[in-house]
């Protein structure tokens, strides 16, 4: 068993959370949003880190970070096996959520080094650009780019709230590098993340190993009924938008909530709900909801889509409301390569760490990376499941053994001799 | 039966809506709010007309207007009978809506005066300020200082959302005058107003009078759930806000519908819902529901709101949320007097006018008239139930025909032989 240090990995992460730190409130929180001065901060300490760990390290043109670690055993011209997370944060995050990932998978490097293991490839470790998507609008930016999703050109132009471009956002922090990281050319990557959910600890294990990433869909459901006078207007004489959105909004909890039980990957989330003119006196005249819905089957998707839309029908037919969904985001599930899996619940074993096999609900950057080669994604437990949140947290023992698991899953990937 | 005279009529009100016409769009829309420039021709050009049929006007504290006709007939110490409504409108309101009523009862005079009939009392035709609420924030603002509910210095004191008090707005039209208006000293108030519904049309009836105004209450319903992860939280391990408030919205609607033909005056609005962090790919935190519910009986009123707790508590317990209920608003019904009743409907019964007795479930300045003297408040017909929008509409035939109807009540009432 590789020899993770706790200590290091916990000094590394708290340091971390001191960059864009809230001192209000309980918990941990930061806010360290992509191109911002705490994000720069933020990355300055993680490439002295791989620097101090002997990693050769490089920024790509959107901001990517790679420490790449060639061992004197290795092929230099073999395809790495990648492994890191995200540092940036949403507004008001947690410690974990990136910064876990991201310091991981250099402290699966030191730990090799420290063991004097032979791997037989490189590997490198990454941080993303932009994975929360709260500055510059697009989610899983970084890894976007470096699977060719999104341009670079196109990337740079994004622009915040305040009209500043992607591209001299990481240029005001110094990190507006050069070229293009490609992916595809990684033999297998693994991201450590933290669950965000409540399976591990209710099953009281350490790591959770993904079996495959939900698809998701937002559609937008426009319902035109008419704004009539609140207390003139009786009861059967009404055209209640609200009402309406009320039925489909049951509905759609319904659906997803299924009759089966293998059903139990779907989730749908009326999370939206925007409604005109939005006077306590006032018959709703018009409702706009922002529906998420997910699961690991593309058919599973396409199926609550279609039950969405036969609700709408019916609500529509009932009530003499017009209903009109427009659904201009989709991005499909993606499974964990076998290889990748087989890795971790291995290496997981090797550490003596409880495992369990589980989906995730949320996107990350794996998602993309799944698209352009083999890609493996580990969980870490979330107390009460909380996230985004400064009261965010995973015991420090909990980060360890998803580390060892992390470790010895990229050890055996890159051809360490783990028997 | 009085000469009423349809284009009369009809040449004050298209007049009156050439004050903060809107140029715009379909219908003949109209800004008319209290102590703006518009309102202040609005108000000189209706002050005109009293001095033209020869009426005494005053302008109290809080600019009402009255005009007084003391017929040589009359006993000028016996208490008057009264009559009227308002000139001020919702932004982009429409032509009818308060100037109907106001117009009426001088042209209610005017009919009389051509028809030489012998008063016994002396007539007021009235203007009220600020009935729509739309600057000042009160609605029936200037009946509430007529009738003691609200006092003068405190509605002088009301400020619109520049800072600007109504003092000064309703100086800067010089429509600030002195005293305050006392309706408790007039024998009886009627009211002509359109019907903002379209029981009316339905019927094929001219004019409705009306037995009872519905009282109103508005709930505030504050819903506490968790917001989490729309694609990492299971649907069985989510406290979903907006879930919680879509079944609430669709019990209130049930409950105001009944399941009895008795309460078919009842109404129940979720007019307004914000949910918190609104966003689609969050779970609802929290939801809060402004919630209208009026009608006749104050029992009933207290019934729904007792069944609004009930369901809030089911759902609190079926679903983990939390639920609060604050009601700051409550204004009991008003019933409206017989002998104005009866006048009304024996007067409509001599002009040959299709009457209909039906409540008024909007609020009305005979509203608060009602609780201090006999008060009665008849309907025109409102093409396709519109109004507060410039469709707002009602035949010319109709406008005079209530108004015809208004007319021979007030006779009666002032003591006119009019069998």
């Amino acid at each position: 068993m590789l020899p993770v240090s706790q200590r290091r990995l916990r000094s590394d992460i708290e340091a971390n959370g001191e960059f864009g730190s809230i001192d209000e409130g309980d918990g941990y929180g930061r806010t360290v949003l992509a191109g911002t001065e705490a994000n720069g901060a933020a990355r300055d300490q993680f490439v002295h880190r791989l620097e101090a760990a002997g990693l050769d390290v490089t920024v790509d043109g959107i901001g990517n970070i790679v420490g790449r670690w060639d061992p004197p055993t290795a092929d230099s011209t073999a395809a790495a096996i990648a492994c890191g997370s995200h540092l940036d944060s949403v507004p008001e995050g947690g410690l974990f959520d990136g910064p876990l990932g991201t310091y991981a998978a250099l402290e699966a490097v030191r730990a090799m080094q420290d063991a004097g293991v032979h791997p037989l490839r490189p590997i490198e470790v990454v941080c993303f650009t932009e994975e929360e998507g709260q500055r510059f609008g697009n989610g899983l930016l970084g890894s976007s780019v470096a699977t060719g999703r999104t341009s670079l050109a196109e990337a740079l132009e994004l622009t915040d709230e305040d009209g500043v471009t992607c591209a001299s956002g990481l240029e005001e922090i110094g990190y507006r590098g050069t070229g293009c990281l490609d992916a595809s050319e990684w033999d297998a990557w693994l991201e450590l993340h933290i669950e965000q959910g409540t399976r591990l600890t209710t099953a009281d294990a350490a790591a959770g190993v993904v079996t495959a990433i939900a698809g998701i869909t937002h559609c937008y459901v426009d319902i035109a009924g008419h704004a009539d006078h609140a207390g003139s207007t009786p009861m059967d004489c009404r055209t209640d938008a609200l009402a309406a959105a009320s039925e489909l909004t049951l509905d759609i909890e319904a659906m997803a909530r299924g009759d089966t039980p293998g059903s139990s990957t779907a989730v749908g989330t009326v999370g939206r709900l925007d409604v005109s003119p939005n006077a306590t006196n006032v018959i709703p005249g018009a409702v706009r909801l922002g529906v998420d819905i997910r699961d690991v089957s593309e058919a599973s998707i396409e199926s609550l889509v279609a039950e969405l839309t036969t609700s709408a029908e019916r609500i529509a037919a009932d009530r003499g409301v017009e209903i009109s969904i427009d659904r201009p985001y989709f991005v499909p599930p993606e499974s964990m390569a076998e290889r990748c899996q087989s890795a971790l619940l291995a290496a997981g074993d090797r550490a003596a760490v409880d495992t369990l096999t589980l989906h995730s609900g949320a996107a990350h950057d794996t998602m993309n990376i799944a698209r352009v080669t083999d890609a493996g994604l580990v969980f870490a437990p979330s107390r009460d499941g909380i996230s985004h949140n400064p009261l965010e947290w995973t015991d420090w023992t909990d980060c360890a053994a998803a580390t060892a698991v992390l470790a010895g899953a990229i050890a055996d990937l890159a051809g360490v001799d783990v028997s």
